[in-house]
């Protein structure tokens, strides 16, 4: 790797760019290697199926906060986190593996109810926990997930093929997540600050379920099946609507086409977000953590697609150079870009 | 998992203790998990083949120091670290993946380093940098490694395997990367307290060395296939000989009788316990990280096992409840015991 005397800082250069960056010089020795860095799991060759691997970190005060995280719902959202990545690109997850590390601080039946969550993950997913080490941390918790599944070698979707004129569609509603987040953020900071106890979390538990206890839209994936539908790219919306859906069209490059209208944004989102003063779109397009799916279909299958619960059409997929667009109904257009870490 | 009620600390409740406990009630619900916790990797059916998994967590402060410890370095043992429990199972390492964990502190031309002995290690050990992925951390520099690998099915080996007579042997030698790190916490300290700028590392290039940039001893499990010699277990030695030798003990249902004299300790290693004031042979039982092998093999094969280069007998394997002893030239006796959490 070339020496590029670069002191910038790790946020200027942007995650997606340093990734690319860092791995852009990788070279591929083994013939079993068949996709590597770029999609949501490693896709490896073995034999009649493919085994798809794929890694995660939740680092304390980053990807998670103990004060309003269960350590029982954290356990259960680590393994969602790993498996997703297998279900995104269609395969079937078999196995986890948890690598932990916690400080003095937790004490054994604290570790105990992080277990409980990944068991009961482990069960209404069936998947097995394979593997696992503890090691200790100077302080707080990091959890590292992995995830392995298979695929049958004509079965795999992959985030690059998309083309132009595919329907882009999503299954269940966006930004609740990033909304039950705020919430569960601003009771804590009433807690610290005026020593209120009781947080008052009413009428919204199904933005703090989103947000504490995701699942994977597996109903959506048997529904495509089903219906012999079978998508040219698909990827899990854990970056955010809009970030994840840029992969998508880097990747397949294309351009894409989608309306403020069709994003799918449940009823305590909005509510919320108006009470914060800010517009259900930017958690819709920006949040994050929605473990949903995001996919391209062909155009021809559009009448199909109305069979599968859950699933919505948001847009269509241009040719490459069109750019990347969210329409207004009154015609109006809006350049849809990746927040957070540039991309 | 039932409520144990138990508020122990988790030092108290021991590394091993506490991951037997989390996972006692594990349910396998997937025909293609062969074996899950308590190997060096999961194995994992893949048709003709076995897929082998391995993840590790590795913390700053806890598994490395960036004073002393060179990022490029850090990157290449990262990943000999996740692929010698690969070749510890007899299995060749196909892919890594990195998940990285870093705070604002780091700039691109350090994480351009650990990539380059990511990168170096890949090309040394001819595997694939196959995933990665970078995220903020609060404090500090984490690191997530995932190592895939396979092996045919007849081929694999387990730490379950040994029986009573059979002879435990190791490749290389022992406690110099513990020993290697005593130095350069020492030197670390004299910078410390009292500005001592330029460290008194010369004639201990070999202990640094093992804890800077370990390898993998490939050529010995190339001699045991040369030599047609199966081990009936094998464990790379991450956690101490004493902690390793006791985990294939467990496993296998055996006790074990090792000697003094025959344990191997290079010059140097010596050489520096003898400064410190230390009995070589603790860091040589205890020290860890020297990712060499331990494994056994049948008492028939003695005479064949003397033409695999840099293997060494140090004692053989005796009947479940027969103890685990290390003796002494003088006929004396001691108890093995796992240092550090407990077995």
């Amino acid at each position: 790797m070339g020496k590029s005397k670069n002191k910038k800082s790790i946020n200027e250069f942007g995650k997606f760019g340093l990734i690319r960056h860092l791995t852009s010089n990788v070279i591929i020795r083994n013939k079993t290697t068949i996709t590597g860095i770029g999609d949501d799991a490693a896709v490896i060759d073995s034999g009649k199926n493919l085994t798809l691997v794929s890694t995660d970190l939740l680092l304390e005060g980053i990807h998670f906060n103990l004060i309003y995280t269960p350590l029982k719902h954290l356990g259960y959202k680590a393994v969602i986190r790993a498996i997703s990545d297998i279900y995104a690109m269609n395969g079937t997850p078999g196995q986890v593996m948890i690598a932990l590390g916690i400080s003095s601080k937790f004490n054994v039946e604290q570790v105990e109810d992080l277990y409980e969550g990944i068991s009961l993950a482990c069960k209404n997913y069936q998947v097995d926990l394979a593997g696992g080490d503890i090691t200790s941390s100077l302080t707080g918790m990091t959890i590292g997930v992995t995830a392995v599944g298979r695929v049958e070698k004509s079965n795999i979707i992959k985030r690059d093929g998309a083309r132009a004129n595919d329907l882009i569609c999503v299954t269940g509603d966006f930004g609740a997540s990033f909304m039950g987040l705020q919430l569960l953020e601003r009771e804590r900071k009433l807690f610290v600050k005026e020593k209120v106890t009781q947080p008052d979390l009413a009428g919204y538990e199904y933005v703090i379920g989103r947000q504490l206890k995701p699942e994977i839209p597996v109903s959506a994936l048997t529904g495509l099946k089903n219906e012999e539908i079978r998508p040219t790219s698909m990827i899990d919306v854990t970056d955010g609507l809009a970030s994840d859906l840029l992969h998508i069209c880097r990747l397949s490059g294309t351009g894409c086409r989608i309306f403020y209208s069709k994003v799918p944004i449940d009823y305590e989102t909005s509510k919320l977000a108006e009470e914060f003063n800010i517009d259900p779109m930017v958690p819709a397009l920006n949040g994050g953590e929605d473990y949903e799916l995001l996919f391209t279909i062909p155009l021809e299958m559009a009448e199909k697609i109305k069979m599968v619960e859950s699933v919505k059409v948001i847009g269509h997929m241009t040719t490459f150079g069109s750019g990347y667009y969210i329409a207004g109904d009154d015609g109006s257009e809006v350049e849809i870009s990746a927040q957070g870490w540039k991309e």
